[in-house]
């Protein structure tokens, strides 16, 4: 394949689900010439409660398909397979492929003036320590205290992201960081930018929120740019932005498509073989 | 297989995860002669979101891995693989095969006495109006109301029974349902009875609740009497219960086993080949 062949394949973009629709958002605000495909493997998820060797499996299968589709990179907008299959798959796989954690860490580390980071994500992802672990290797000196708030998944699926009932819950999850003296909490979940504005109110204006979508789109565009992967703005090119899933999209993708203000162009579905 | 022989099976039971512990665990309670097999498909779960397709593959699946064990009976401890799998599977498998929702049914009949019942589930569940379709076939002059209550699950699964934020929650998806005239609520989902208090305070004492798992059980004694597959109780016989899972058991398995006094003398692990 030449350079100019690689250049006009799409971006391939995987979650678990409809979570990693918040990273796809901002790709497309950010890099409006490239063409998304996104494929959510709705027919397992979540990936968050299952093992490390199911997610690297699942992860796999995914950007197998993504491949097939011509992508010239892969990002996992997921953070669980972020943490457990992104390095995996990047000594496997013949594109660069990107994660969420890495940048989310590199952010947190810029944004921190007292070196006091807090960390929230699914049960898996805080168990595996991998925003910890990135966050060190990026400045040892920045401490970090983390927690896992399984609730606030389902909250943002159920469209309750500014309510009375979410806000008593992301303060019960968050009082012990903010005692603990942060000063910049990582949104270290694809679905939390939705609940941004509850949770900067749990927080309180002296938090800094770093958004792991943003801050992986920006990550995109760079590592496009270095593998001069990026596709130029041309006037007369629209560019074409499909979403994929493995089995019913479900009701949170109506949900997020109106939160977002995300233009799909074309939905599939894409069978599995299991 | 001469009647000896089948009668020496465990049953079978299955659910996409760990809620159907709930109906193991009243199994256990009411028929304390039967070895038990139960199967948790981890990997896949939760089954709620997804197509009826993809739900009535997976518990084909798991119920031939419970066969393979030497089941006697199958029971569907899920309301979604019930509503959308067991009338099915009950014309494929070589074994009686019992779900949650035609007991669940049946016991909300003879417990309302204004003739107006509320079914409370999972989007799933409640989408696929099975246990209203039940209950009209059993009674119809029975008026039936519902709601889905995504986060009732996701709360038991943290372990909230009875916490000021789940009575919030409850009350706000409930309300309608009160306000509608109801004298009797079916929990129709295997999670809800580890939220039972919580659950009674939100409807007030005017309202009966009726546990789909208890109801599950008696049905499935009722099954194996009349097929003459019940176990005789033999003094110097302890029967055994073991609990499979297609992926690790994750988190809330010590909750449930906690909260429902439950016994599990083995735990497996059961590979799928997807």
């Amino acid at each position: 394949m030449s350079r100019l062949d690689a250049k006009d394949g799409p971006v391939g973009v995987f979650d678990s689900g409809i979570g990693g629709l918040t990273v796809l958002a901002e790709i497309q605000r950010m890099l409006p010439a490239e063409d998304l495909f996104y494929i959510g493997d709705t027919a397992r998820v979540p990936y968050g409660g299952k093992s490390p060797e199911t997610v690297l499996r699942y992860s796999r299968e995914i950007s197998k398909l993504l491949l097939d589709r011509g992508a010239k990179a892969v990002v996992a907008a997921c953070n669980t397979a972020s943490a457990l299959a992104v390095p995996q798959l990047a000594t496997e796989l013949s594109v660069p492929v990107i994660g969420v954690v890495e940048p989310g860490a590199r952010a947190a580390v810029a944004a921190t003036r007292n070196r006091h980071a807090g960390v929230i994500g699914t049960r898996a992802t805080i168990a595996s320590r991998a925003y910890e672990s990135a966050i060190r290797a990026a400045d040892p000196r920045v401490h970090v205290v983390s927690a896992a708030c399984p609730l606030l998944v389902p909250l943002a699926e159920e469209g309750w992201f500014d309510e009375p009932e979410t806000l008593h819950i992301a303060r019960r999850y968050l009082a012990p960081l903010v005692a603990d003296g942060i000063d910049t909490l990582v949104l270290g979940c694809t679905h939390y930018p939705l609940l941004a504005k509850c949770l900067a109110k749990a927080v309180g204006p002296g938090v800094t929120l770093v958004n792991s979508a943003q801050n992986c789109a920006l990550a995109l565009a760079r590592t496009l740019e270095r593998f001069s992967l990026a596709k130029p703005l041309t006037p007369h090119r629209k560019s074409t932005t499909t979403a994929a899933f493995t089995d019913e999209p479900g009701n949170f993708l109506q949900v997020a498509l109106d939160a977002l203000a995300l233009r799909l162009d074309r939905l599939e579905h894409v069978p599995l073989n299991d």
